[in-house]
């Protein structure tokens, strides 16, 4: 995530309005009213919170993949019960969020009833952050996990050229005095927003992010994303992390790969089409002390060995300050919006 | 894993034999028949497969343990069925193996029953590596992800002194085309054994791995074993895992975190008694094309882009070339051993 800019020409809507203008967007491009609502709400989320590379800087993305056709907007997924602790679904072609929430209730009570559930979604777009994905499990007291593999711009540890996408793995549970503890890394050494908002902005990366169209070492964003490539973080363990996504997002749930899917025909075209993975725990099940008790100790102890800052924090404290002053966005960026509603 | 050391002073027995001379070791130091096995078993098949740090390497931090009293050798775990997909065992201060040893059937078939399950382990003692864990699931066709938690000796990134433990990540997937697809990665940006190892040899670690007990970087594995401390692998993103990795192996379980236990009354006494979890999917519930032979398609992909060698290779080409040739021991080790095991 970037800081969002400081300029004098900033206006601010509250969150209600956001997520109104976002939906319209949706429905102007041809998605249903579900869907834009889904997809409204995650994406005015995500700006709220201060996540601004899968925030309104998304929605060119979306509208061009829109019109392209390579994702139905009206998609109805479709929800199979398959074991007492395994739901699948086909998102149809369609966004990841909407067959998510369709198979939500399933997929809870499932976790409250096994101890454990997962949910397999194939055929599916994921264009968003995944933490809004697994935060609202912990709402509820469960601890939830989500992998989703994406397009073909890393480079496994050890090769030459590209293969895996960025696979991010999201992680969420409660705790007992506060917001839960949440994460969400991309197993790329940087997030793919993060290039290209570096890349508008005219900013370097640091060094280790990146390979150019050689297979060189750069620290130019436009290198990278104009026929380069990603390295995954942390050398081995993040390739090896990456992999499993890919097993986990794409194998456990008949998706696409990384690797597999052909937008060519489709100009414009920016989400990837592969799966997602969800795995929701309930920790009522375990024995000792209570969960949420057990993960505000261990909070406290990561703030007595000097942690400043939790994941997730940074979120939770814009989320607040958004929710007192409303959201801040460029005159620019607002207005560049309300022509897509309102064409 | 470090490689062995090449020396003429090498003697060489079977699988079979070393097994026997450690159950021997086992029993002698007060551990029942069935503990020594199933300890014996996993050592010595770390040592076949080339991983030193997990081998006969550990032998001596198993005797002065159990010589210390910290651990019960004779724990007869209490296997817990909670849900449909939800096994908690109580391993009664002793070994983690055995506690999954006697859960293990139950887990299985509830993962084949309901999609998913998870086996919850506390009041466990875990001193070898976690792939031997993993590994047969996928030679059954299952997907196996575990984690447990290890002893303070990580800086949470962001933090000032040590609070997680090196808090491993293991993984394996069923391949068609030949063996798993397993992974084992310590969340520390190097393993404990293996700074043990280079301790012993006098070698230096590269940058980035410790620091000193003042908390400043260092190269030098004694500075890091003698009041130092470990930093995560990849900065914040190893950081957020290893906090993932004591949320559920520890608060999911009902397990001790890492910095939870005292065993200042015990000399000798090496192994962290802490939890861990294992998550078990079957992946015969997934829609589309058979698991196993997408697995094989990545790796096939993987391979295509360059890609020498898979993570587990390495292991299971050691196996092959133990099963074939014995497994070289230094005389003075295996004197060691053989003290060991009739004093």
């Amino acid at each position: 995530m970037t800081a969002a800019p400081v300029t004098s020409n900033t206006q601010t809507l509250d969150f209600v309005a956001l997520v109104e203008l976002l939906e319209q967007i949706f429905i102007r491009h041809g998605t249903s009213a579900d869907v834009a609502k889904t997809l409204a709400l995650n994406c005015a989320g995500a700006e709220r919170d201060g996540a601004h590379s899968h925030g309104v800087f998304r929605i060119p993305g979306y509208v061009s993949t829109l019109n392209s056709g390579w994702v139905d907007g009206q998609a109805v997924p479709v929800v199979e019960d398959v074991a007492s602790g395994f739901v699948r679904v086909d998102a149809a072609n369609g966004f990841a969020q909407p067959a998510l929430s369709a198979a939500r209730a399933l997929l809870v009570e499932k976790a409250r009833s096994a101890g454990i559930a997962v949910l397999a979604i194939r055929n599916s777009h994921h264009f968003a952050a995944l933490w809004p994905d697994v935060e609202p499990f912990a709402y509820e007291g469960l601890v939830a996990l989500s992998v989703v593999n994406s397009m073909t711009c890393v480079v496994p540890h050890g090769a030459d050229r590209p293969l895996f996408g960025t696979n991010p793995i999201a992680f969420a549970a409660p705790r007992a005095g506060g917001d839960p503890i949440v994460f969400d890394l991309a197993t790329s050494a940087i997030a793919h927003g993060d290039v290209q908002i570096a890349a508008r902005k005219g900013q370097r990366l640091p060094a280790g992010m990146g390979v150019d169209s050689l297979g060189q070492p750069t620290e130019d964003p436009k290198a990278i994303l104009e026929g380069g490539a990603l390295l995954p973080f942390g050398g081995h363990k993040g390739s090896a992390l990456s992999m499993m996504v890919e097993l986990l997002a794409a194998a456990l749930t008949g998706g696409n790969f990384s690797f597999e899917f052909d937008w060519s025909n489709h100009p414009g075209a920016k989400t990837p089409w592969t799966g997602q993975l969800l795995i929701v725990i309930d920790p009522s099940k375990s024995a000792g002390q209570d969960f949420a008790q057990r993960s505000e100790e261990l909070v406290r102890q990561m703030h007595g060995v000097g942690l400043k800052r939790l994941p997730g924090d940074r979120r939770h404290q814009q989320r607040a300050k958004s929710a007192a002053e409303g959201i801040a966005l460029e005159a620019e960026v607002l207005a560049n919006l309300r022509e897509l509603a309102n064409p």
